[in-house]
């Protein structure tokens, strides 16, 4: 069935967004898109003065809000949230979640990108925490260690002042 | 198997980055990475002073170079260039392949993001393009209509100025 969008400018046959989603689609799209962080956050109220936030996160136009609400359903887990500006996000940050979904989507997804490295890395923290051994100094120097090998540079700042706390 | 990328900094598996890429990976994956062009440029060689040049490109960052050869070579067509400072494109703009090649198979592993609606305006382009009918002025009207509805803000202004060279 041929509809027009706006049929003063263009006749295109106006696509079903709504079919399901693909794991593969999913893999490829979260390998373009996505990003495997682990935050390391200020906080006096928890062990060492620093919480450690690992999160999965998708960040979209606000035009593709619908796109991201499919994913979350597909994924059954994280929530879409507003980012910045125009711009929404589907993001995970649930420990448990992350440990029962995420983990082995990407595992019997993977990415084929670099940013397969990242997730490895973000894999490993993870399960780190799972066990609950980020609560021992040893634990929480090992995923400082990790996440210092990950994507945002100002993590090196934030590891030298943790150090020098742990000392 | 593991084995250190980096002994000091973190002990990850290394990925086997060379295995098969899937169709619906490559689906998301040009979903979030990927650009459906109408390019109109001026050419006092060809008909109508501006030539028409469909493309899709991916653009990485040198870093995952390997990763559009893989495409490439998924895809049998296209060329690997470098693009701007340290990105790189994979990059097919040959109609031939665009018609036989890049054309049903997003028509057989649609995109789920609006960016379906880009390619569809793409597809119809290319062929009207295909059927020689860009070089009568009614299908160049129609391409450049479609053009217009895509993703670059300053093809408006060409085409006010391709409108009153053809009038």
């Amino acid at each position: 069935m041929e509809n027009d969008m706006n049929p003063q400018r263009l006749q295109v046959e106006y696509p079903d967004l709504s079919e399901n989603l693909s794991p593969g689609w999913i893999a490829g799209f979260v390998d373009g898109e996505g990003c495997f962080h682990i935050g390391i956050n200020k906080n006096n109220e928890v062990r060492f003065g620093y919480q450690i936030l690992p999160e999965l996160t998708v960040v979209q136009h606000k035009r593709d809000i619908s796109l991201l609400h499919r994913i979350r359903t597909y994924m059954k887990c994280g929530v879409v949230r507003s980012n910045h500006g125009d711009r929404w996000c589907w993001r995970v940050r649930n420990l448990k979640n992350l440990v029962e979904i995420i983990l082995p989507f990407f595992e019997r997804h993977p990415l084929r990108s670099l940013k397969r490295i990242e997730f490895m890395k973000f894999a490993k923290a993870v399960r780190i925490m799972e066990k609950g051994e980020h609560l021992n100094p040893e634990g929480f120097q090992k995923i400082l260690k990790i996440a210092e090998g990950m994507n945002r540079q100002n993590q090196r700042k934030v590891r030298i002042k943790i150090e020098s706390t742990l000392q």
